[in-house]
């Protein structure tokens, strides 16, 4: 059971054009950016490739609900959430469990590209909200 | 002129021990944490290995000064700054000073482990701090 790298970092913006053009010019330079909106979260993003790793911008489409949007309000930008690659996720949430570790989801669920995924409670992990994907089985 | 990973990510907490223990267990799984005291930013920097980058979490050491205090103060735990490693650190300073990109460092400054380093201001970066690493040359 191991991290095997950090797969993204959300980071949360009021929008994403309060990044400079010429900041986001030298994002893109590793690849064209990947947008998606994700309806029942109310959220736009934005992904830029940065090695093996991504940045996924989270703009809020909703300015007063959403879990984004919320976190805008109360905190400013800044990191949503870290999401690390585990080499076993079902061994990893099973051992986190058992040791008390509180988890948001138990089981793993589907996430973006068909990875699976689940999220640590901030709780746990120091009001940090982290969560841990694995590549499709 | 581009990114070629994430460094690593520096994320503010109030105290390590508040991420449960078998947390840290697994994020020291990939190696030993390296810890290290910056007195004169008043924080205990502790590093966890993620593939290529790395996870740095900040305590404060003063709980009323220093960077890190402020920011857990106004905005709780969470991101700080995330670094990126670029190819030509000198170019790229240069190349976003002159598209208008504001700079807190518009020279690379020595970083740990003999990195050089440059900030940009989160004024031009959607509020988030932005750390420029290349390694010593």
């Amino acid at each position: 059971m191991k991290i095997v790298k950090i797969d993204h970092i959300g980071i949360a913006v009021r929008a994403l054009d309060e990044i400079d053009p010429a900041l986001r010019e030298l994002l893109a330079a590793s690849g064209v950016p990947h947008e998606e909106v994700v309806e029942d979260q109310g959220v736009k993003t934005t992904s830029y490739r940065a090695g093996e790793s991504g940045l996924e911008f989270l703009e809020t489409l909703d300015e007063e609900n959403g879990p984004v949007a919320k976190y805008l309000a109360k905190r400013g930008p800044g990191l949503h959430h870290v999401c690390l690659r585990v080499d076993d996720l079902e061994e990893t949430l099973a051992h986190l469990k058992e040791r008390g570790v509180q988890l948001i989801d138990e089981k793993p669920r589907l996430g973006a590209g068909g990875c699976r995924i689940a999220f640590i409670h901030p709780r746990s992990a120091g009001g940090i909200l982290i969560e841990l994907s694995a590549p499709a089985s």
